[in-house]
């Protein structure tokens, strides 16, 4: 009997009709079924964001053999938990998200819609990696990544990941690059976040934008590091939250309180 | 010379109208002077969203003796962000968000505003506490949680939190509680999450809804297991997400690549 073929459960943040993740599934088609369940709009930004207010919609949008693609109304979570409750004839053996036009390294992870939707995969005890491309440009050239998003996610597909453990893999925006790079998540803040829109004389309308200012950079093997010397920086993401080094300690200030 | 108050910036996601924001304004306002900038309407599951396809707006809602309150347009991250950035007078000493209406605990830190909003004060080097009740309604019962908000908020402001940890405490829906214990996230995962509400023939609206699911709920101790036996649960959170242990075996087997 024919082995069957890896179900592969496909999300990202910036829409359903982004170049990114029409290249997504171009490159890591031969490796399985492939499910696409995206947002129907660009959701750059939507973290680990549910739609709780209002009832979420999908509908598929085409398929073909091997390919299915679905669009939804919700958030990339949404999209994963409705793909996974809904149209998908058993548990994923992956979820991948992106490619995000944009760098989702570092402290990003927190406010990524294209690592929310990983971290869903994850938290349900699904293999899961974001794939993420230092351009922001609607036309940005995915090309030179597709080697390595097929052969991380094949990798992937024929190994353990540590339980809670998530992949978060961001390209620099070069042609060719120096090699893979497993890394920390670099430390660092958002500086001068906010551009004036002034509307009718209200001047309290603001656009979000600023700089990044990293903390770390020079430290390696940083995410930051990584990219800014041309490597793909891959960051093993661990979902337990909890500060065991600092636990016990805390019990003892809290036995005061 | 008088030692300068400390200043205490304030959101939420269920928005600046609710009940547990009054509570926790009410609770804390002994301890310093208080921003609070808070969504205008509720922003349940908000995650670390940030709004970029429009502008966001705030407004002074509310200025008297120690307390200045601010209403925004934007996501519980969007108001720390501009809180800091438009309206403090210097760095804030404190981030706290809160009273959740609903639990904040194990993997809910992902999904949660109240935990976004806190994320962001502690990636901003700003010590930051979520205080949340597991009850839901608009109207619950804060008052058994008033003095541990104070205890915990005087707590953190005199002492040192290690760096990217910030504090998610969950309060029981008890009068009386069995104490304070420090936690560990629990493990768990969220079933069956979709209720139908078709419309006009279309089977494919639903509403998130589900069932969750613990896998250690009686692993001590974690927050899960301390909630259940009406413990106050706090869990130390951890904003490095690197899995260093799964590091140096994840590069091994990326130089095969």
């Amino acid at each position: 009997m024919e082995k069957e073929k890896p179900l592969i459960l496909v999300s990202n943040d910036d829409g359903v009709m982004s170049k990114g993740i029409s290249s997504l599934i171009k490159f890591i088609r031969p490796l399985g079924e492939i499910i696409v369940m995206a947002p129907d709009s660009p959701r750059s930004g939507a973290s680990g964001s549910l739609t709780v207010t209002q009832p979420i919609h999908y509908h598929l949008l085409r398929r073909e053999v091997g390919l299915t693609v679905y669009v939804c109304s919700g958030t990339p979570v949404d999209c994963i938990k409705l793909a996974m409750n809904k149209v998908c004839s058993r548990k994923p053996d992956i979820v991948i998200a992106g490619i995000n036009h944009g760098d989702n390294s570092t402290t990003n992870v927190y406010n990524s819609g294209t690592m929310g939707a990983v971290i869903e995969g994850c938290l349900s005890g699904i293999k899961s990696v974001a794939f993420s491309l230092c351009n922001h440009e609607p036309d940005a050239d995915f090309e030179p990544t597709g080697r390595y998003v097929r052969s991380i996610t094949s990798w992937t597909l024929s190994h353990e990941l540590p339980v809670l453990t998530c992949l978060n893999v961001n390209f620099p925006n070069v042609l060719v690059y120096k090699g893979l790079r497993s890394c920390k998540m670099a430390r660092g803040y958002w500086k001068h976040e906010f551009d004036p829109c002034p509307r009718k004389g209200d001047n309290n309308y603001f656009w979000l934008g600023g700089e990044y200012i990293d903390v770390d950079r020079d430290s390696e093997p940083s995410d930051h590091w990584a990219l800014s010397r041309d490597y793909v920086a891959i960051t093993p993401t661990r979902l337990d939250v909890t500060d065991y080094g600092f636990m016990v300690e805390l019990q003892e200030e809290l036995n005061k309180l």
